[in-house]
């Protein structure tokens, strides 16, 4: 069955800008979505990976070496010099709540080992997220340890294994995508912060669309072929704007102007060290490059600040606000 | 000793609504049950199965796999070319509480590996359970992660196995029923809200159908094949009625008038996201085709909509009323 | 040591009652005795199963395969045509606290599995049971699981081992008896309702009782085989009232007018399901074959109502009654 | 060191007295004794096993089965025909706190296992208690499984194995003696009555007794052998005194009118069951054969009733006296 | 990517004061970092390793052992004679949240074992921190026992293994840097008070500040070989004022005037033990060191005093005010 | 690095009056020292044992047999005659927190099991403690059971070892020092029993003696040798004291008075049993013996009572005072 298309994902803005911006810039974080369930944040993440581009991969290496990015190629393919590759999709695993730390990280191959008597690696979860997408879904109910474990990956692009008298390192380069409900079970703030988006998703409340979103859902799952070619040209144009943005990224400029802002955004809310202004800073670089624009304007640093900041506030007992309503109320005083 | 007839079931008209649409239409999600303990709820899923026709299974096949479907193959099947079939009867597969996850996702076989030292794969209950039912009993007893894991397999029809470096997919389309008694530990909301029906049973309170169902039991259980015999004939009119509805399937048709009276009763209700509306449409859907009927109308809604919403509900506060009355209460508004 | 007679068993009419029902009809379901330590429960079991004709066994078959019952051999028995059998004395399986799930239930035969390289199963207590009685001392102390895959044995006559890769069936009929003090820990009451009868045992509180009950105790333990001796007679009488009841339990009939009665007593105590008037026609039905009836009369219901209901019961925040008490009073109220 | 002699014991009679018992009739179950630390409860055991005449036991057996007695030979000694003996001293076995169960039941012999591929049994420390004592010191701090355990194995003189694929049985007759400080944690009362006799031992508090202990202590741990020599005398009038009494036992006989008696004072005390006469009636026959006489008479119900009865009282919200205060206040009613 | 520079680290004074100390001596035991995340606590001692002087190490010695420190050699180094060594960077070693007691002390190699059977070690994070930095980051929610263990060793330069059979002992020279945000669980004042220096980092709260560390962040990570040439010169100065300084360090006194102060701000405070007066002592010297002195003076206590004993001080219920505040305060009254 | 001097140790008494008796009489039990860290407990202990006079040890023997004392010997030495000794230094083990009982007791060899195929013993820490110290830090924080194996073993100068398929016995005589802060858990009343002596160390108050201890360590630390050099006289001194008690030991005699004035203290103190005498008469011999007396009299009774006693006292609810002010309390009461 053909996966659905990126495009005929009906509302939802918030979220489809947030993985736009990973697709752009992976380095930007995870993406952490909060909202109710049914919502199609699972479908959201597998339509934009379908959407993009099939990216070329080293035939036979568990982590798909890029042959063009010498400087991030596994052990091996950086040992054995040039290697055929073919084109495949972009990855997006799923890792189940009860998934085992072995099984994420990678893990003693032990039929090897009882056979051939050899330690040799099981590459795990992360190495096939290299190059794609990694998602959880209630990412609230995963063990502390593992989110803290994946955060670190995720942001060093690197799996780093010590375990059963292993030692290795593979590129493990994937943007994060956890979801979860706020109601049940938090993260801890130090796990938060580490994010670099956080989008909510709820139900549309009004019949017209959401006669929409059921019509699009059961006109796919009864001609799922049908219905992605209907949307193929969508999703052509997406994939161009988001091949255009990656291009243009390197040259996009950060005025001292805007990291004020930054900063006074960040000051008046208290956010804790400067992961906020740094990411700002990274999105809005992101945003600008899919707006085809060359300087950060304050214009980027609004429309992305919301998704940016609001999981790094600290609990003000005195103001009872829910987080997006207290971001906002900062924008409106500092870019007065 | 014969099954219990389907047919020879007293009384419990939600419950046995449900699993005929069920198996009409198995992808319309799991079936819940509460009720009191010793309501039939095990040997009504047992006689639908048994009156369900024959199917074609590939011999040999831990999974079952149908020679007509070439999409839902396992991978031996797939890779193997044309093979033999035979006919099986529909299987019913339960899920004992203690159930450990390797032997309902199936696990490494150790025979084969100690003494071929192969690493193959042992299908586990979710194999057996490929196009027939899964039955749990008490599933509110039942380990958080695996209820999440069983609805997964249930919603996708197949069964991902990350375990132990075996690394595999097979089929694994069923309808899941659970049954539980909800003043014994209940289920998260999350859970509920995948289910896609719940139905109600009680014990029958006039002194009639009690002696009508011990009667039946007694002589079911004194002559199992006279009993069965004597209710042959009803049973073969409810199996031509599935197979009927099940041809009929696909070409019902859903007005945007019934949709628009979904959404309705869904705003009405406040359920999260759109699985209730979903859900109503699809199993409204079965409802029409074991009617006979070509169009959805509003009484299919109505017939459906307790089943398919009760489960979704967010507890109220301010309404003390249980969720049936509140669906009912909603029903007579929108239906007004 | 020849075990205690059952017939020099002073006082504790009701579990003797219940027991003999349990051994014309094992198909009643468990037997629950609750009341103080040190009143002889355990030796009753005993010398019930010491009494019964020794039954014909398959030699060498680990569950006594009854040659002369071919719907019930093991695979084993049934693969392998005709085999000699010899005669053996009813097993009484005891399972301690501290069993194991695996050794309940069988497992890999490790030893085998180590110098043969085959995956053969192991036999566990269940097997030992088969066509006798698994006694549980303090089942209240049982983990709700063991409990519950013995009720579900109990319940199938059937064993199904789903464990490290065994896969198999074997026949596991069985009379069930737990023993209890309900000051220590309850079973939960979805346990409780699976239990076929449940009576209560007392200390005597007249002297001469009791003085009769340490006699007894006394001159078995000095001398065992003379006591035994000198109870041989009266235990064949009781051996012969059972072999006569077997062979007319067929025949007995049940009334609707009795049904009718039951069902006016399940409904008067409010029992959830139907269990209690199954459980009443079956044990009455038993009970007139040990009369050597052909009818079940009112008489018959009443005397076994108190073991077939007590344990059904739903407590009652306005009645601080007894179970024993409100049973007699539903009693009263419907035989009036 | 040569053992401190039983005769040299300052004080602590009711222990001593029960000890003898123990010795005399094994069968009248354990002996529990509580009381402050450091009061001399291991040296009393000890004490008197090292007093009690050598047993014969087969060489090499494990289970040092004696060849006088052909019923209690384990399966080895049963099978292999006429064996050697030596002379070897009663054991004491101490079970310490963290030993685990399958050291205390015996396991499997890993090392035959893996060398000769053989399903061996390693016997554990119930084994070599066979024909002994087995101590326990902080009996209450034990888990629960594991006292009951024991008091299967002591009160049946047998151990049945059944673990890891083992199944056997083997002669575990022995004298359970259980210390404990009831400050910290109490016995459950279904363990209290399994034991046959209770006695309390205290730090003694007139200066000239303290003083006898510990100028004892001093002088038989700076010269032990001049110590035991100087105490050797008294320890064999003891030892034949013990002798005698086992040849005595089974003439001794109990009135009806000593029954009665016994009957009362339970009946008087409300204990359950009938734990409380029977072992009333066994350790009075031992008491009796010690003291020479061939009768049990009211004398010596008096003497055992404290420490056979104490442990077996219900809690009595009304009556706040210690439970020795109770059964010599229902001693004097019953004798008055 | 090159490490960030250390003089490019913009702030953060007394936590690069702290480092720069403990790469002076070592001895003075290790740092803490309280504080806000994402404030650049790992950018620092990574920074600092980088600067300082490569190392002669052993080639093949898993312990970098220094050829020229004879007392300091590992087992094999020392029994093997003269070996080759090369120059490597001073390693920087993280131990991460979920590491387990065997991958930080070591453990039996396991692939040698089976394949060779020789029980060889498998060194662990302790040996690859020999003669540089070991970072923990929440040092607080580490396992009180794994901190024990690793102040352990910080502290006596060895890590001795007793596991598995295993008995060596190898150098394991580090500074110990843990971080930790104090409203996350608390580390035990027991575990606080073998910390060497504990130092406090917070975000900027001047926007220049601020912006500046986002410019040399994005400058750093858009053009990482560029930005490390910038500061070239600079990590130059600062790692030629540690070689001076470690040069010196042993010249310098400490006369009694300077321990007297010491001892009297220790007894105002309050603090456990003399611990606070040996680090006092200890890192004063070491900023004498620093700063080209060969004296200690009033100057380097009161500059060092915050950092070498807030981390000591009891909790004062009579005093609210935090513990920098007390140390100043103490600092204030005694150097009046 | 040479260990500190013990004679080099500024203050803390009465820590030093218990190690010495200790040394005279490792029978007196074991040490417990209760105070602050940063006190220099573990320095004391090592510092001792470097003082004692070097022992003979069997070479090979992994328990240190003492050729001289056959009736010490292991079961090795034991049976093969006579053996080489060397001299060793008086060992000093350190039982880390985290020490598992397997690595305390010793367990089975594996690599022997799996090379060789032999069942033998890996010693533990207990055997290398033999005829030497074994020190734990924090002894509060080990658990029970360890703590209780350890005071066992101490007690009785053997370790019996029932682990594993292994049952052999060793000897383990040592000196348990134990030191602990009272403000972190506590031992159980039970436990603190069995330590012979218990004292308590404090961190000096004075200016000058803090000075003194700070330059003591740092003159140690900075010049080893030198400093040890400039004690070693007095450290002969010392171990000359010690020599001449042990050989005076046998014969210093205990007045009937002194028991008694020992008797009256434990009577006005309410300490349970009689281990509170027995220490008093042992310590006040040993330390009679340090002092060259050849008799106990009241003034060592008196010296030595707050360290036998302190730890015995039950609590008071009425008399809040310290247990040390009670004990000199006692004392003035009965020497008054």
């Amino acid at each position: 069955m053909p996966t659905f298309p990126f495009s005929a994902i009906v509302g939802q803005d918030e979220m489809r800008q947030a993985l736009l911006i990973a697709a752009v810039d992976p380095a930007v974080g995870g993406v952490l979505v909060f909202g109710d369930r049914g919502t199609g944040k699972s479908t959201a993440i597998r339509a934009l990976a379908a959407l993009l581009p099939p990216m070329a991969a080293v035939i036979g290496c568990p982590y798909n070496c890029d042959p063009a990015s010498p400087a991030d190629l596994c052990p091996h393919c950086a040992a054995g010099g040039p290697r055929k590759s073919q084109k495949k999709p972009v990855p997006v695993v799923d890792l189940p709540l009860g998934a085992t730390e072995d099984r994420v990280v990678g893990t003693l191959d032990l039929e090897r080992a009882l056979s051939a008597g050899v330690k040799a690696f099981e590459p795990g979860l992360l190495a096939r997220a290299n190059r794609g997408f990694l998602y959880i879904d209630e990412v609230n109910l995963l063990e502390d340890h593992l989110v803290d474990l994946l955060l670190d990956v995720a942001a060093s692009g690197v799996n780093t294994v010590e375990r059963e008298g292993l030692s290795l390192r593979h590129p493990a380069r994937f943007v994060l995508v956890g979801s979860g409900n706020p109601e049940e079970g938090e993260l801890r703030p130090q796990l938060l912060d580490r994010f670099g988006l956080a989008c909510e998703v709820a139900t549309p409340t009004d019949i017209a669309t959401r006669i929409a979103v059921v019509r699009a859902r059961d006109a796919y799952e009864r001609n799922p072929d049908g219905f992605c070619a209907a949307h193929a040209k969508d999703d052509a144009a997406i994939r161009k704007r988001i091949e255009a943005a990656r291009k243009r990224l390197p040259s996009v400029t950060v005025p001292d102007a805007a990291l004020e802002q930054a900063a006074r955004l960040c000051l008046a809310l208290g956010t804790d060290g400067l992961r906020g202004e740094l990411t700002l800073m990274r999105t809005a670089r992101a945003l600008a490059a899919l707006d085809g624009a060359t300087t950060v304007t304050d214009d980027h640093l609004r429309r992305i600040a919301p998704a940016a900041l609001r999981h790094r506030l600290r609990r003000n007992p005195l103001d009872e606000s829910g987080s997006t309503v207290r971001v906002e109320r900062a924008l409106a005083e500092v870019f007065a």
